[in-house]
């Protein structure tokens, strides 16, 4: 099993759900950079469960401990480990899932695939396994800063509402203003009114995040097998209730003609730049200059309160009424850290490979 | 720069479109496979360029020679070379785009990364490079049809005409019957006149590709970094125009409810599947014993025989009249077994990396 | 900076002599292998400092932690942490090696490379670190003597003094009847004698560690570029103070002709071997079947307690009159289960890569 | 089976002494190197069958081809592919060693390996293989040479004789001035004189060949587990019939004490340096800015003209009266580009690793 991301800013995560800790292990982080707990725990509490009252009831202090490669508040070019212990791992009754299959969950190939699975709170497979690539990206974005570079993402629709505005005027501030992280004020109470409305009737809705990276330089990215779009679409798709990606025009390129998509390119006193996006900023693999703009799929959750048909682990039909606990009806606001902190690690890490660990 | 797919079974491609020639070495290939030019050729046919009057009038032949690692007949575990010589590689007028930049080519980030390109027919980025994965991916599909394990895909939609035959209904033969790759006669026909009529226009369409997988065992994937949605997802988007890439419900996920999408499981007389398939195939990173389907999006090409606005080397504003040379009006047709062999590659791979190298 | 080992199992290693803690994760180990505390603890005792009168006076508990991938006593597959904090992080006083470069330390280096370091105790460049490696490393063992496989090694020599004891008829037990590692009683007596010489005079030894691995199955290695027998030098190299690494015959085999080398092979009653092991069971990469058999060189720790003349930070010739702290006199006895713990980790990655993660 | 070196700038290497061509694809190579067929046949030349009256009587023009990655003369950031077509692919008579296992050679882990080979002159285990590394080794060190890093080996012992010469003093000039490539005149002579008597004799002999790396920059190399020592050490023993690899002291130092092991580090005038070079210039795993110094064992070659007990396909005992065909009776003349072009080749993947591919 991997849970290994990048080439040379490497993020090795570990732990479960209800085990004694999860955490995160960075290998090839550049020295001399300044980081502190601080830092870290600022991008964990916009993950953090509890934040709101749209976000899971359960709530989670999720405070990080730094145990290696930092010295006197500098990274040191040694691995970082960072730890959060699971506030809560008494033995809880899992009776109700042990010994059933949950639909869409990974309950099933999990227990196929390794013979064994940590049942307690979806173990490994749980999205608390993220708030450890919250934590390395934290790091990353920290480092990308300093080279100028701003890697942000907002909640763009949420089921069918969806906000029209355009991702390279977002203002940063403007995404965490709400509890739903969507820039358009107007949109973001309509979001928030749709969610609150599942919670109520125990259903989940899914959405699309879009991601975007500014003053990204020109050129990162491998041209055949390292794409820089290849790379984003990998770490997106590794988000939990991911199922699709898209960069720039994405699927709905389908519906233009060459002469249209074209991005004409011009010198506008002595800057280079293109009249449309619809590369999303990315041409032939490469980064052009332009924001990167990328659009992530997030299908609704699958842990609701409905009934529903299913097996056990003796293979057996089943009925489940309803799963207890208490879970996100919507997953978009969390997993806006979630995809900054994938979009920082991949940039990052390709920028190292590109132009070397100094900084 | 990196050419090389896979993490066992790893594919390393190289050639420019006007070099001497394009290939690829497979490392990590199993022994004992059969292997003859003749499995290669069949797929480089059906990549050709000039094989129908909607692709582009170029005319090469893509004779494959096997350099190494096949012995009386057999793969030996050691690395397996193939190369197709250029057939045309004297010197022609390349005035014309040597010294611009064509709008959406690579033309711009090639040369502001590398400080040097081979402009001669577009070089590295030409989509010439793809026959050397289509020659890996037939050694890889036939290693996998030999686990039972079925690859395949097809034309779905071509601008806006779109065929809604259910993917898991796909028979392969269907697909070949026509020159869009499309299974659906009545649509292919639609799609060819539209492809025709964008040829006679200079203009360009993209569309979509449906990937299916049959028979890939449950337990396929790695379920946090190397998902096997990840891993299909980089693979596609490594190919030369894809901006998109979704696993099953994809982005039309967002518009469904958890208790709509939810994919319940059932025992059919000893048989596990899900009643519906909005996972794809893939649950959580691992494959769940289901058909995997999957949708690739393609832009419309950008070489187009219209004006066009751009800069030159020298970084000044031009005028492109009109763009020389022969090109696909739309490259779906010989994308069909890029797809495939990309998602042939990638499947073995994992398959591989899970259960070693003994088939 | 990389600490990540393996390929498929992969271990990375993290901590700092003086930081919080000291731990590694270990990614891709198979699902269903019972391991405890106990397991790591007692191999960690092995390695443990203040152990006997011929190791360092530093006397610390290293206790290890399970944070994750271990559920009802057994791996399930996920990456396993494993952490031991360091017992006395409390600001000793330092000012004696901040602001010098120790001849043969990592100080001039480590400093040089990243401008920063962390100089406590010598930070990261401590043989601390490898405390982690020796619990990845229980782990790996654990899993091989599953499959029959069987690790070990022992001190064969120490400055001068040697046994000539067949590494093929080395018993376990007698390596760990004395506290140097050596199964040879009479000479084990000798080399503690000189141990203790050494530490009286403030000074130090290295000597030879020989490795063995008994019944690893034929077939075992890449024959190209991850040859068991690269694979192994590489793992040996890193352990510090390492200086040089023989397979079988070794340098020796610069003194043998041919015809003396070579190892004839034979069928006796179906057993298949080889009369003579001058292979050290390891042909062109790849194993043979007869007992693996490598040697480890190790310099005299650097260390010592007499004067000596280097630099500061400063650049400015200074002369150190002693080094204070407790150090070991003679790394060896030590670093037995380092040597142990590296070579399982690399058998068992090549075993995983062959055959798949199924056990 | 991996036969792909390296991390960032990789070499995968193809091809069997009888099949039809041998070669190498570098991946990751820097853009505007100017490289020619020319620099490449050089060093071929070097390590070319049938060069002097002690090499082998085969004689093979190995003319390389140079199919990808050059553009009028300068590399371009895509992956350079070599071969060299087998000059002689005739269906020679193989009956001898068909179905034979000769003792020593790579002929029975093959077989059980992958349950077939291809034997005509030792297919991929042939050191023909090695020509590929020579090709992209020429590659590395041009661009090596344009940082100031000089690469250069030299043959240090054969069999009893050996040079005392200081490495650090040894001229690159002296070393190609005899054919069997010791920079020490009366030696060489010495050298020559026993491999021609072991060539009479029909058995062979080993040594040890000396690596030098000058001018490599301070801070190359990774603490923990990519050690510059580990990659190196890595990169010899994956050399045909190589047995050790040493950095500085080597084994030497295990009878030496720590004070007068250690190296002390000394300003004059400016300039840092040591006044003893046991470290042979790596610290830590890190180079220190000295000469680095290694030394690798090379064993007797296992094809001699001598009876010999063996056993053959089905595993019945024979006798081996003689193996036909031509061999060298010492390996070491033609391994000391081989050994250059493997430390290149390391040496540039660990500069590239740290300071990006921007050269």
């Amino acid at each position: 099993m991997s849970s290994i991301f990048g080439n040379i800013f490497r993020v090795s995560t570990f732990g479960e759900s209800h085990g004694v800790a999860v955490g995160c292990v960075i290998d090839g982080c550049p020295s001399g950079i300044e980081i502190s707990e601080f830092d870290i725990q600022k991008d964990l509490d916009l993950r953090r469960p509890g934040q709101s009252h749209i976000t899971t009831d359960r709530n989670e202090g999720d405070k990080v401990e730094i145990l290696s490669g930092i010295f006197e508040g500098k990274t040191t070019g040694t691995p970082i480990c960072m730890i959060v212990r699971n506030a809560d791992q008494r033995s809880h009754d899992y009776s109700e899932i042990k010994d059933i299959f949950r639909p869409s969950h990974a309950d099933f190939v999990y227990q196929m695939k390794y013979g064994i699975r940590d049942y307690r709170g979806g173990g490994r497979s749980s999205a608390r396994e993220t708030l450890a690539r919250v934590a390395a990206g934290a790091v990353a974005k920290k480092i990308l800063s300093q080279k100028g570079i701003e890697i942000f993402s907002f909640t763009q629709q949420v089921y069918n509402i969806k906000t029209e505005i355009n991702p390279s005027e977002v203002k940063k501030e403007d995404i965490f203003s709400n509890i739903v992280r969507c820039p358009d004020k107007e949109i973001s109470l309509k979001m928030i009114d749709l969610i609150e409305q599942m919670k109520s009737e125990g259903d989940s809705v899914g959405g699309v995040i879009c991601g975007v990276v500014k003053n990204c330089p020109v050129g990162l990215g491998q041209p055949v097998a390292q794409k820089l779009s290849s790379s984003l679409a990998s770490a997106m798709m590794s988000i939990n209730a991911v199922k699709g990606f898209e960069i720039g025009s994405g699927f709905a390129s389908s519906l233009m003609k060459g002469s249209e998509h074209n991005d004409e390119i011009c010198n506008t006193d002595g800057e280079i730049s293109t009249k449309t996006n619809h590369a999303g900023g990315i041409v032939a693999g490469i980064s052009n200059g332009e924001d990167i703009i990328f659009k992530v799929a997030f299908k609704p959750v699958s842990t609701i309160k409905k009934p529903q048909n299913s097996i056990n682990t003796d293979f057996e039909n089943i009925k489940i009424d309803t799963i207890k606990g208490r879970h996100d009806p919507c997953v978009l606001p969390r997993a806006v850290p979630i995809v900054d902190a994938m979009s920082a690690i991949t940039i990052l890490d390709h920028l190292i490979m590109e132009n070397g660990l100094k900084f």
